[in-house]
């Protein structure tokens, strides 16, 4: 007999899982190690430190163990907008009439409004706890700012936050949350820092990129007393923290005994996607299921459909380590009228090789389609989703109708990454009728591929 | 022995409310009833049915029944937004380092981002129910036209919004939303209604009002093909409605064998705070309890501590019934660097009633002190609060800090009824230290009284 599914399943706080989920411990051997970008040789740890918190880089570099506590400290910050609901869609299940059972996890009940606080929560601990009074990071659109602000300000730590200056000035309000929760926002590029300085001289009239504000973020942390710098995607050790959401939604399913047929993430640096899997794929990887990984990205930002599997710099400045990873090339530009988001080049090295090795497929999907499940979803199930996370309703709509033709009743869960609140342009464009797709061509591709270094 | 309580308590989907908390059936006699503005003679429940749905009508008008059952589909509906956690605030009480206990309902994860969803919801069934194909509203900043249009687009009816023309234009992204569920969103006044029409010919230029907003809505209602008006606040069907908030807090607490000694809610209209107190109110009116309610309203806009109880317009364009409330008189304009919400003229007669026969006290709070409480909480919550629900965080603040005083261990409830990502341009100001404490004179405040019909 089929058990009774609630609509929403929240663990509770006795529930909650107390400790991440280290996939690399069943991969086949340990992912290509990074390379010092100057000398081309494997990074050592003490490199490493220089840049992120000691303890991240002992979780970048753990092959061994598949379970890592999570330190009280950080557990009870997870408390504060932890656990995340796992919700039966039934009202999307009905809207699809399929017989397929839908399922999603949603990240997005925080006011970083996504996933992204996961991470933040574990790095700006691990910052407090080794002594530090500062870290550094990045933003584009925003989301990665919100959330290590929020961790940043509950921990007591200062927080530099360099913002691509278009994005800045296009979202005022994800600026403005960032300074509520105290941290220092500065627009790149800025006069604060040599690579800032350099590229304003270069191009007094440029809007920034993320290439541009790493550079600054890192450069401000190596020269800053008792400061690091920390990373919001791509690493292992933020997959690692990541897993938290497919350890929640195991707790959840096993409570029911029963388990996904299918499990689809959006893809853009891979930490949502390599996170809701982990504890599924380490299963798989150990031949105790058969569950379909599905990785969905952007058609207009193809890394794992359409990039190759090499070594790239992580950033488009060329000025970090180098990773063994699916990519389109550090120097590849997406469509400019792209508005999805997943706009990264690579892809987290554990998801590439995931991908590599046959273990995870991977679908890309155009962005008209994309709001159409987008707004189909916010319809019957009530939650306005992000761009990035509605990649993901997209593939799981389709796997649901997929199903209708065949009668087949599988159950597919998906990650619902965040919410679009602060993407309302984008919606915008999209109930104007002016969003078009945009598939790069293989010239373009070309054009991104020539960028990837020779090693 | 005091209970563990855990930081969140979510109800089960079976522990969830079947029935809505109606306390005027424990109010001694009804509330003073609402007048015909042309006759001034009480309103018959048929005139009220050619504005309002009819379900709505009876629920406004009894006076009897404690318990009001919740239909299946409104229940069903529910389940996608509710149950709304009911949180402890271990980190706001740490950081306070008080004694006392505050505990929090938080209303705002879901699209419409406030309580609001639990009266559309409700009356979106109804007007399906009944039949209807199509219902209008008002709606200024934004959250109840939101709320209105995710209701409308599961019961799949049509939706006018008129928004207040200043505030479609100033809030962009609230107007997407509305329209992103497939509702059609008119700036206020428009060329679609009589009144709008006759407010453009005389005020070409005007940014629209509430008032304006309220006329077209009702106008449009009366002069299309099966389509009611729907309000979302002030009424005694909307608190009703509302009072799931408090029958889910009563049910959480119950389960761990406490009560609170004091619940706060902010008022505006009054539906948020009448919901919450509901129940608890109802056993205090049997004499089951002494708890301390507290109402807290912006001082720029102070209906309850500086208003007159008195028979007013529920607009400000004088074409609602008259309803014997709290007032600051149907002509008021609160100042214009008020920037916290919650600028109704009137209150709940519900709310009003209560107050006048002392089980409710009231206080008004500065908006520079709302706003530097908002920010301690969300710091420490991890929630950046609505305007609005940051006066009911400024009172608990302020009692938590008393109890520290007096060491008591008192039990503080309060209402959190929305987030506040679309209020940032109140947040920047904040910020940028250019918000100031608006408290209206004797003068300004009888220029409104002023403005109150002589009955």
């Amino acid at each position: 007999m089929m058990p009774e599914i609630p609509y929403k399943t929240y663990l509770a706080e006795s529930e909650m899982p107390k400790a991440w989920y280290n996939v690399k411990a069943h991969m086949k051997g340990a992912h290509d190690p990074f390379l010092n970008p100057a000398t081309r040789k494997p990074c050592a740890a003490d490199e490493l430190k220089r840049v992120f918190c000691d303890e991240c880089v002992e979780q970048e570099l753990n092959d061994a163990d598949e379970s890592i506590p999570i330190p009280d400290g950080i557990l009870d910050f997870y408390k504060m907008f932890r656990p995340s609901p796992l919700v039966r869609a039934y009202f999307l299940e009905r809207a699809l009439d399929t017989p397929a059972e839908i399922y999603y996890k949603f990240e997005g009940n925080n006011t970083s409004g996504s996933h992204k606080l996961n991470s933040a929560a574990a790095q700006a601990y691990y910052a407090k706890a080794q002594g530090l009074k500062r870290i550094t990071t990045e933003t584009g659109a925003g989301q990665w700012g919100t959330a290590l602000a929020m961790a940043a300000a509950f921990f007591g730590l200062e927080l530099d936050v360099f913002m691509v200056k278009v994005s800045a000035e296009q979202k005022p309000h994800r600026r403005e949350v960032i300074r509520t929760y105290g941290a220092n926002v500065i627009s790149s590029p800025s006069d604060t820092t040599a690579a800032g300085r350099k590229i304003l001289a270069e191009f007094p009239e440029t809007g920034g990129s993320l290439g541009c504000a790493i550079s600054e973020a890192v450069e401000k942390a190596a020269n800053t007393k008792s400061c690091r710098y920390v990373l919001g995607s791509v690493l292992d050790h933020v997959l690692l923290h990541q897993s938290v959401i497919g350890a929640e939604c195991k707790a959840a399913f096993d409570k029911y005994g029963v388990a996904p047929d299918v499990i689809i993430g959006c893809c853009g640096g891979g930490s949502n996607f390599g996170g809701l899997i982990a504890p599924y794929m380490g299963d798989r990887l150990q031949g105790k299921n058969n569950i379909e990984f599905i990785g969905v990205e952007p058609a207009s930002c193809p890394s794992l459909t359409r990039g190759k599997f090499a070594y790239d710099f992580c950033d488009s400045a060329r000025i970090t380590p180098l990773a063994k990873m699916y990519t389109l090339g550090c120097g590849f530009m997406p469509p400019s009228a792209h508005a999805g988001g997943l706009r990264y080049h690579g892809m987290s090295p554990i998801v590439s090789r995931l991908y590599n090795d046959g273990y995870i497929k991977a679908i890309a999907v155009e962005q008209k389609a994309v709001f159409d499940a987008a707004v189909t979803f916010a319809k019957c199930e009530g939650i306005l989703p992000a761009p990035e996370s509605s990649h993901a309703i997209r593939a799981a709509v389709d796997k649901a109708l997929e199903c209708k033709r065949t009668g087949e009743k599988k159950r597919i869960l998906f990650g619902l990454t965040g919410t679009g609140y602060f993407d309302l342009a984008a919606y915008k464009k999209y109930n104007d009728g002016e969003m078009s797709d945009n598939v790069p061509t293989d010239a373009d591709l070309q054009k991104g591929f020539d960028t990837i270094p020779i090693i």
